[in-house]
């Protein structure tokens, strides 16, 4: 038994654990509105585990006898799980605010990225971009990110689209991750968009992704996943199938942007490979929510996307719970689709335009985030023995994280049982 | 001549002044895109007003000789006037997020407040609620808006219904406005929902809210300006009509809540009488911005609002622009039908779902915001012998803060001359 407690949070309001009845797999129908709530918590945190977890008198019982080194008083504030972003495209070169005027005259983001502009214009600045430059901007997102209350986040590359570009955005993710308190998960997305160079050549940008970049980010140790942008105008399913059964193959687990403005087969097929998640899923059909139900695909929501889109529909939250599909949400953070980092936007989202409640979010960006990208077994909840990730929040309750929006609600984060925000400020 | 300068904010990478052609009134179409934007900009303030504006190089030529007591480097940052919200219903009682879940089950916001939630709970909530706790709570907001960058606030009562708690909302901003570096615009809104204890009997209401109400506040000198919601279930066309020639009558300024849900003609009775400005606007016909363009009636967007609400329609704002109508845009900050102080999430919404640019945002909470606050005199741009309000935001160009949304830009803000935000942070 320890003899020291490192932190000890108390007088918790209320205090959101997410602790489930030992499933082990992400939380699916009504099981996504439990979010395992304690009235007059606290957490005990050693080594930057959890240590003990419950009531304060729970938590105050088992610690008996043990120094406490450190005491956090929550002040009846809510306290929730350190908040998980499992779609990203963190790391990249320079803003699309010129392309705002182009949507207000109601060009297509299609359109845009098929004259090459979107993605393509990103291409080029983060091809342009030294790795210091990058890093330089990508910190400054964490650091946004980390005040929002999120402790760990999904990363991918795709803006490089040449071996060289993608390792340098890899290595960026790398490096943030070994220095930044925000824990980065990288993904590997090379299928992003087809480069300029490439052109009506797809077929062998495909066997470049494969052959030559995804071999090379293995031999690095770079990226844990791979991801696809499968959608029309972009990758083809058969393409997408190519490419991540060549990254399963290879040992990474794999991701697809499916069916986002078109119902491609992306979500099919996201069930035929197995893939941990699949994201967007705008006009997926109930063939495929049945197909990702069946291999326990993650649906990584995005509905800042579809608000900052104009788009007049929202991916079809309430019927892929209905249907058994797990539901996570995310920012997808990008400086073309969804230029914003804040979670804490997601979740009114969430609520307002998915038809989630304010459990369900809480799930969708926690347990089931970080069952999006392999990460369940140590973060997404407050349990003995998991990281000591938390956030408290100047609210009373859940609701009022939604609620009372466009407003950054974080008083302190905890990430590995080290306070790294404190009254909103960074530490 | 002055011979010293307070504060001098140089090294402005682009300062947009928000100067027009000599023009009296608010503005209209096209010359609501004009931001009188200056690169390489700077401001010399005196006394709490602006001495000098233009580029750096005239601006340091007219104020050769003078002495600097304090310099601001903005460090090629974007400058604008101090924001203004026209429309806010600061000063109350409690929070609404229980009503959440009603909405997400699809009852709307005239059937909560139909069976006595909606504006009626927060009726309850505000009179219960001593002086101090509404001033406590509203300071609370004011420090948001501030930190926002927002330096003029307008702010309704119309959450207590009687005499009594009218007069505690009025006072308590009264009390904020002496005490917080925002400067307060209040707004008497008696008419704002019938009390629970007059339902059935909406006439006699409006004779307390003409024959006491109105008297005492002007009395007290408690508000500049009378607002009232015509809206089908709240008041009718006709009582508003009373309620407003009454308070015109007295010599209030006159704002009408108008066409919010339904076409009920309040937008025409806003051009008829001559009210300062129309809020919401919704359901407003082209007759309604007819005759609010005859009046020079400004039409007040509540974008925050129709979101939250879920709505699927917006108000016209690109309608009005083609009509004349002047068009400012504000949070309608309030604890149930838009829970937000976040005037920068406004402007995004301005952009997506009212068809604005960054530059029609920037004068619809600026100068047209100024002018439906009877305030154009003294705020709203950066011009010669104006209060020196202004922001540096963190960004390059204009078009930055709305395409980079959920996040707060604000570096500095300085009000009348003061610092009183530096760092993102409450100085
Ligand atoms: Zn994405
Ligand atoms: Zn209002």
């Amino acid at each position: 038994m320890e003899n020291k407690i490192d932190l000890l949070v108390h007088n918790i309001g209320r205090l959101v654990t997410m602790q489930g009845q030992g499933e082990a797999g992400p939380r699916t129908g009504n099981a996504m509105a439990q979010v395992g709530e304690i009235s007059k918590g606290a957490v005990a945190i050693v080594d930057g585990t959890i240590y003990a977890v419950g009531s304060e008198d729970e938590v105050r019982a088992k610690i008996a006898g043990m120094n406490v080194a450190q005491e956090l008083d929550a002040e009846g504030r809510l306290v929730t799980p350190g908040l998980i972003d499992a779609h990203t495209h963190l790391v990249h070169g320079g803003s699309r605010e010129h392309e705002l005027d182009l949507k207000l005259k109601g060009v297509s983001y299609l359109d845009i990225l098929a004259s090459g502009g979107g993605i393509l214009s990103t291409v080029r600045s983060t091809r342009k971009a030294t790795e210091q430059e990058l890093y330089d901007k990508a910190r400054r997102s964490l650091d946004i990110m980390l005040l929002q209350g999120m402790t760990t986040v999904e990363a991918k590359s795709g803006y490089g689209l040449t071996l060289e570009d993608e390792l340098k955005q890899l290595t960026v993710a790398r490096s943030l991750n070994e220095t930044h308190p925000v824990e980065l998960v990288s993904t590997f997305m090379g299928a992003h968009a087809v480069p300029e160079e490439y052109k009506g050549r797809a077929d062998e940008y495909v066997d470049l992704v494969i052959n030559v970049m995804l071999p090379e980010v293995k031999r690095q140790g770079l990226a844990q996943f791979c991801d696809v942008f499968c959608e029309h105008g972009v990758f083809t399913v058969e393409q997408s199938r190519k490419i991540l059964t060549a990254a399963k193959e290879l040992g990474f687990g794999i991701k697809i942007h499916a069916d986002e403005i078109e119902p491609m087969g992306g979500a099919q097929l996201a069930g035929e490979l197995g893939c941990i998640s699949a994201e967007h899923l705008l006009a997926a059909t109930d063939e495929g929510f049945a197909a990702m139900q069946q291999a326990g695909t993650v649906a990584v929501c995005l509905p800042a996307t579809s608000f900052n889109l104009r788009l007049k529909t929202h991916a079809r939250a309430r019927r892929m719970i209905e249907m058994g599909v797990p539901v996570a949400i995310s920012t997808d953070y990008n400086p073309g689709s969804s230029p914003t980092e804040s979670i804490q936007l997601v979740m009114t989202l969430g609520c307002l335009n998915l038809g989630l409640t304010p459990e369900e979010v809480m799930t969708a960006i926690t347990v089931n985030a970080a069952h999006a990208i392999g990460k369940a077994n140590t973060v997404g909840s407050l349990e003995v023995g998991k990281q000591a990730d938390l956030v408290i929040f100047n609210a009373n309750n859940l609701a009022y994280l939604p609620y009372h929006f466009g407003i950054n609600h974080v008083n302190t984060v905890v990430k590995r049982g080290r306070v790294v925000v404190a009254e909103g400020r960074l530490v």
